[in-house]
């Protein structure tokens, strides 16, 4: 997949840890939760409007990126979204969540406190787990 | 589609509609914002936990709810979202959005003060235009 441009709203937001057959894959920089952000290669804004072949093969890498979340970060839920009213650039919200996180039963937007940064190896060790569990292709962290 | 069981909750808190091939179709109470909110007719909680065809059968009848959103109501706009941290039963959000609505740019949840009703003119006009549109098979409402 060759790069596309990545909003910098999400950029500062966020580590880019590298890219799925359809998308860019984020993290968001707060680690209260595991909050993963997809850029699909598209220029239409909602995820409803693509069309059924493309949407099927972005939400297939929604599901690999769920996918690691339940078995390798061991949540049992994942919340997943495509808002875009504060940045428009279609992005998709993945986010493991359980009973215990700092803003639970709500969602994520605008209710989760700063956190403390993730530590480089925990990045290079999510990094490495997705590489191998759902086939990402990595970028330099 | 055989009857399915909503969740109490929901029904609660909207109008059953009818239904589309895999999902029962509500839309919420709250008349600030197109709210409408998908059931599919699954034991399983998170949307990106289905099957690959199970969940492009559920995904094609969400984007014909946002179509409907953007074609008929004339919303640009859509938002899309699988939380459940409350209610857990699979449900998904398809809400219709703009710049001047009473939360924008917020996510709707939790952002919303309560609104007068829908009428029945409304409802049953919503429903009409759905039956003829996507297909929606219509419960009394």
């Amino acid at each position: 997949m060759e790069q596309i441009n990545i909003p910098d709203s999400l950029l500062a937001d966020c580590h880019h840890l590298g890219h799925l057959p359809t998308s860019q894959v984020l993290l968001n920089r707060n680690a209260h939760v595991p909050w993963f952000i997809l850029v699909p290669d598209t220029m239409l804004q909602d995820v409803l409007d693509l069309s059924e072949e493309h949407r099927e093969r972005v939400m297939s890498d929604c599901a690999a990126v769920s996918s690691y979340i339940k078995r390798v970060l061991g949540f049992e839920k994942v919340n997943f979204a495509g808002l875009g009213n504060v940045v428009p650039e279609m992005h998709l919200h993945i986010i493991g969540r359980h009973a215990q996180d700092p803003c639970w039963p709500q969602p994520v937007w605008g209710n989760l406190s700063d956190s403390e940064p993730y530590q480089p190896e925990q990045l290079g060790e999510m990094q490495a787990g997705m590489v191998k569990m759902i086939g990402l292709s990595p970028v330099t962290l």
